[in-house]
């Protein structure tokens, strides 16, 4: 048995880059939305394609059917003495819309000057392709691996996990690893090694208000029948005071903050300039007194996400609408439940709602907020393989993303978590254009394998 | 010649009513959508069938073109000595969304248990059907018609009336007359004959609020980006205060209100048992402490008529959107003036503005204010004819709605002034399944065929 050195994997790499890309492609060309079942077919096809993959590699594969989309469930047992690794991906994709605003289709994917354009390029094909390439190499490279190697592919992430949590609860057995990797996170920057040290839970509602049968003439009818418009803006406009601290009562009740120590663990930086650049982001506001990188990382958010009602199209229709409607979410830290937290909101708009408005209020089951420890050995393994594929040190850094799962997938495993990936605040994941670079997934390739390399040697 | 009696024009109706429907429906089925410029070739249809209906009546007709669309310019020379009517129309129509709601395709009219499901069957198609069969009916019984008569048919009422506007300016010797009927009105029941005393202005304006070139993700940027939906919310709900009082300072300024003997000749009825059961409403509110009806009728309102940001479609996507819009719309009453309320609103907003926030506001030219007096001959006039062919005594009222280019075209007339009309506040104008009854096409051809007898007997 050989363990593979970073300059085997990099041999491998170039001998099978063709190849790596148009795999790469034909994952990219599944239009795996999992929020909307109109796309359930595709979301299928995607599990198909993850499930076919890894049964070439060597694994054996279950696709767990729950009462949302499939989980991809897929083992290699090397020994049982040997530490056991889980490994967390997903296989679906965010919307697509706005469509208007894609220079190429979002489901045909383009390689333009050293990036590849998808939905799900980055987010999260592009990474699971690179765990899926680190597999196959090692698989190649070694007679026997030597590490007992579970994945964890779900069709959930976007939509909040709800089939794939009952996975967790109900295969507490099979997900029992030393070590987990949840690879859907990113670098501050291409060339910055970094590994995670927290992910925000997260909670989404939406709030629908209803005030009459039809859209009403707003002359015939303006001035005196509440307009449903006005009343969602102005519920939702007291969720804020002016210094962006949501007013809601009991909302940052359970909040835990970070020591002095482990504030200084980590890396705190927030390039503005970068931003403003980027995404040609003007407007910044944090959460009161805290810092924009405490607001951005280890301090919960309250966001509308979408608000629709009336007439949005072309010119003027002076209509009161019948309905209005928005949807919101929540960022949450430890130790927030996400089931209080929208509780809190609930009842802060019932309270402030006017008498005889309906408003009816929907949400979905949330994901725990993670923090993990950066003195396991896991983070360390991850530090050392990221330090040695980069040539500098790995810096320890918060991720302001959700990946709704994790809490319970890591709670169900038993073992050590570490939070990876190669993904940057630059892809556009979740917009139009979302891309991932040929460099982002050579990187990846890299590292991931380079961490399986040192488990197998540990 | 003969001055048709109420009983000559019940028995022409009878022995037309099949001709008078099919005319009707091929008006209805042309989609001339004004404020969607998709349509244009739709609105030129109308523009031209209107002008072969007058024509084909006896009428010289011009197409007045403007910088947007059409005026249906159509005019019948008596006698100088004679007096000359003015009666305006227009042949433009709403847009149709929600589309899904609608239970007939909209500009394929069906007749169902006496009324007739198409847009712009009430509003204005279905009024201007009462006029022209009138004034059919009125040459088709005289010999010689002994009053001249012009009509001034728009195309861009639903729109702003731009091009209109610019007609009226540039044509004020064609205008000129003695007497203008507004037919765009409606009556508090079907069995209610009354006319309208007032109309209200109007001025629409966009809101756009953008704080990123791209949409962001929600984890990445969240709480440190300022969402523009939230900047949004929260400029807008500050427009009222709760009692539904504008805030935006001097927006009620120019406002005058009725004297107490012109309200007392006013009917100040409200029948919100009506509004509930009719549209389903449920929430009403006022402006602070003045009546719903005064709310309703004399005083100004601003409506949020569209919103829209970030995702709305099915399931969540937990985006901070690059842009939010609204679209607002102010009610007006005399003396305001469009302008100066649209930059009371505007400042108001820019005051509020949070920093870096980009916002762009933009407006149409808005309609000014009418109200008549009711004490003039045309309005005696008009009041005995409702009162002759409904049976009992003719109400004045208030209309809330507006028509954006009377107070311009009752100037360049320079006559005498009378809103008049057979439309009904459960028309669903601007809604789906807007319809019309056939009972509301006799009387409106009834009382219009009536007015002009009585105009031709002065």
């Amino acid at each position: 048995m050989k363990n593979p050195s970073l300059n085997d994997l990099r041999s491998w790499y170039k001998a099978h880059e063709n190849e790596i890309l148009k795999d790469y492609f034909s994952f990219l060309k599944i239009a795996s939305i999992s929020t909307d079942l109109a796309y359930k077919k595709d979301i299928l096809k995607a599990a198909e394609w993850v499930s076919q993959r890894l049964q070439h590699i060597g694994f054996k594969v279950d696709l767990w059917q729950t009462q949302g989309h499939p989980v991809v469930f897929a083992s290699y047992e090397a020994d049982p003495l040997r530490p056991t690794l889980l490994i967390y991906h997903h296989y679906d994709v965010q919307p697509v819309d706005p469509l208007e605003k894609w220079q190429s289709p979002p489901f045909e994917p383009v390689l333009q000057e050293g990036y590849v354009y998808a939905r799900g390029a980055s987010d999260n094909k592009g990474q699971c392709l690179n765990t899926l390439t680190a597999l196959q190499a090692v698989f190649d490279l070694c007679k026997k691996v030597n590490l007992n190697i579970k994945l964890f592919i779900e069709g959930e992430e976007e939509c909040g996990s709800r089939g794939a949590l009952q996975m967790v609860q109900e295969k507490q057995a099979e997900l029992k690893a030393d070590y987990v990797l949840i690879v859907d996170m990113g670098l501050p920057k291409l060339e910055t090694p970094a590994i995670t040290m927290g992910l925000r839970g997260i909670i989404a509602m939406e709030i629908k208000c209803t005030n009459s049968k039809i859209d009403l003439h707003s002359g015939l009818l303006g001035g005196i029948a509440l307009n449903p418009n006005r009343v969602l803006i102005q519920l939702l406009a007291k969720l804020w005071d002016a210094e962006g601290v949501v007013t809601a009562p009991g909302f940052y009740e359970d909040v835990t903050t970070l020591s002095p120590a482990e504030l200084h663990e980590v890396s705190q930086e927030l390039d503005l300039d970068y931003l403003r650049e980027q995404f040609g982001l003007k407007a910044f506001q944090g959460e009161g007194d805290y810092t924009l990188w405490e607001s951005n990382t280890i301090r919960p958010t309250l966001e509308v996400n979408g608000i629709s009602g009336g007439y949005t199209g072309a010119g003027f229709k002076t209509v009161i609408p019948s309905q209005a409607r928005a949807k919101i979410s929540c960022r949450l830290v430890p130790n927030q439940d996400p089931l209080k937290v929208v509780q809190c909101v609930m009842e802060f708009l019932k309270k402030h709602l006017p008498k005889g408005m309906e408003m009816e209020v929907t949400h979905d089951h949330g994901g725990k907020p993670v923090r993990t420890s950066p003195y396991t050995k896991l983070a360390h393994l991850c530090s050392d393989a990221y330090a040695e594929v980069f040539g500098k040190p790995c810096k320890k850094i918060f991720g302001g993303g959700s990946v709704p799962l994790v809490a319970d997938l890591v709670e169900a495993a038993g073992g050590e978590v570490a939070l990876v990936g190669v993904g940057l605040d630059s892809d556009d994941i979740h917009a139009p254009n979302e891309h991932f670079g040929l460099k982002q997934l050579e990187l990846g390739f890299l590292t991931m394998g380079r961490i399986l390399g040192r488990l197998m040697a540990c």
